[in-house]
């Protein structure tokens, strides 16, 4: 994998890059649609290349393994085969998964033992198991097995946490050297910063994972309900120890301005299922703020949902109609609104990176954010 | 409206027609996608274009009357600038609805009375005012407001039935005559002929409908319930009284093998919730015969859904990623299986026209219908 950084805002840590991998590029800053079990919620694989333009989505290690299972998706020669998205996959490790939807987890330094949440059978992760099974899988990009501790937690726990984390990546990192990829193009590992809220834990934990000079590096356990400010600290404090020659990927961020603001403090990669689970309650992120779709107000409004980004299903399906479907229950509005959802999400990252390239990054940032945020 | 006939097949009754409407041309026999409220359940207007090549859809007055409600139809100028299908659509009347899902409902001379299954607000359905609400949808295709009785029925409910059918239909003619089109584009109105299993009250009914010269006649109360065989007898005698340079329309119908069927007997019109409903259960119709998509057989199949039907979706997507996709609750899932039953629909009716046109249709249908039969 190849990362080439092309253009450094100077009025922010934003930058611009391509990262280069086996299914082919992806221009960062860069929003990763979540496909948990290698689907995109209520979005067509066609939908997701011709109208959201996404350039890489995320699978769930935890899901897939459970089903279909890596025997199939073995036998299919991998999820891009069975699913037949050609661009690149990154997988999360299972981690974050397995401590918040399965049962009886135990967490040993072995790995975590735990019950499927479908029919309660029991499985270990550990750190070589869920390199094996992402391997299976065929992700460009693997997560390394990591705990993600709740927050708020005490110091000592996120201490301990964070450097069983640490023991998990050299695990991680040793088994990717030991094995093979199984399609026969690159997989590149990242680790995952841990240490909660605590600065030097932080710093600790960005320094460890800087110094496996892995292909890009990823922070973890924000955005689990501390406040937004503290979030953009522990990124930017992260950002300063991550090396800047590597993509830096923020997990599960966030909401349209969380993800500028990140930007600016040198973020490059992000997924979250915002767009598509706040879409299929009918929420809808906009270029003028933000909607829910099935306020009474829209019944008659029969403008576009949004005619400020190119994505046909925003500029076709008016307002009104959206509301209906939802109103009456329709599938299509889920489908509707995760589209534009996303579409709107990879418009905001792509001209995020326009203006970086531009030089005119932050301003723009600044101009844009409280637009993002009204509520219409 | 414009009905002009291109063959008779030699063999059987089928023929391959062009309907010409205000929005454009329908190649017969066709089948319609049911669009209950404005939505073809799980699809996109641009999936029914470029991937069902759906050339006409249904709405349901009774639906759409409740839900978003004329007001608003007429706001936005009608159906087809709501929803943003710009082909031909056909309206039922509502009748069928009020007996089927509202409550307390009281059949008088005037109308049906019901209360709303949403909100329980009471309303009249009258043959005057399903005309108007019709008009207001912006339906190209109107139907007339009938009376459809249940199977089975006794010979005097169905013959007292029929004669109300009969007398509405007279009012509705009277009222189309008497309003005109709200979007200036021309409207036609199609009777329903019913009757129940009586041969007597159908060719009575057939001939009052064919008396009424309207732009094209409709079949009702068939396929609710009653053997193959007697359906086929009732369209066969309902079309033998039915003028045949008028398009005929069996409402309601059906399996594969029921299109092929009642093709050769004189049908030019379908419509049926099946290849939506069904598919979003996990069973599809394909080239080869009937799948339940959900069986532990089709977990390693990577094979495509159906290569034997020009629809990308079809050939896009495998059995096994499909089963996955029903096992994991993906929805997704229902939206593949629904486009796929669609397109598949449309691909058989449009092979019999091709079929009539080459004069060896009747043969190719007998050929035909064990294979789309046979369970995978």
């Amino acid at each position: 994998m190849e990362f080439e950084l092309l253009a450094n805002d100077s009025s922010s840590q934003a930058r611009a890059g391509n990262i280069t991998t086996g299914h082919g590029e992806i221009e960062t800053p860069i929003f990763m649609p979540v496909g948990t079990v290698g689907s995109v919620k209520a979005v067509t694989q066609q939908q997701l290349k011709e109208e959201i333009k996404a350039q890489i989505i995320l699978g769930n290690t935890y899901h897939l393994y459970l089903r279909p299972g890596t025997d199939v998706l073995e036998q299919a020669g991998g999820l891009h085969k069975f699913n037949g998205w050609d661009r690149p996959i990154l997988t999360d490790s299972g981690g974050y998964q397995v401590f918040s939807l399965s049962n009886n987890r135990k967490l040993k330094e072995e790995g975590a033992m735990f019950q499927s949440h479908i029919d309660g059978s029991k499985h270990l992760f550990s750190p070589e198991r869920v390199i094996e099974i992402q391997r299976s899988i065929g992700a460009d990009i693997i997560m390394a097995f990591d705990e993600c501790p709740p927050y708020p937690s005490d110091y000592a726990y996120a201490k301990n946490s964070m450097e069983l984390t640490h023991r998990w990546l050299a695990r991680c990192v040793k088994h990717m050297q030991e094995t093979e990829p199984k399609y026969g193009y690159e997989q590149s590992l990242f680790p995952i910063v841990q240490g909660s809220t605590f600065k030097d834990l932080r710093q600790m934990s960005s320094e460890f994972v800087a110094s496996m000079e892995c292909d890009g590096n990823a922070i973890g356990g924000l955005s689990v309900g501390e406040p937004e400010e503290m979030m953009y600290e522990m990124a930017a404090l992260c950002c300063s120890y991550l090396p800047a020659d590597k993509p830096r990927y923020l997990m599960g961020v966030g909401t349209p301005w969380n993800i500028l603001e990140n930007i600016s403090l040198g973020i490059d990669m992000f997924d979250c299922v915002m767009p598509t689970r706040n879409g299929r309650n009918g929420m809808l992120f906009t270029s003028q703020g933000v909607i829910n779709i099935k306020n009474k107000k829209w019944a008659t409004d029969f403008s576009a949902i949004d005619e400020g980004i190119d994505c046909h299903t925003s500029n076709f399906y008016s307002k009104a109609y959206l509301r209906h479907l939802f109103v009456a229950g329709e599938i299509l509005g889920m489908q509707i609104a995760s589209i534009h959802n996303l579409a709107f999400y990879l418009h905001l990252v792509k001209e995020a990176r326009k203006h970086i390239i531009n030089g005119d990054f932050n301003s723009w940032k600044n101009e844009m954010i409280p637009v993002l945020k009204q509520r219409l």
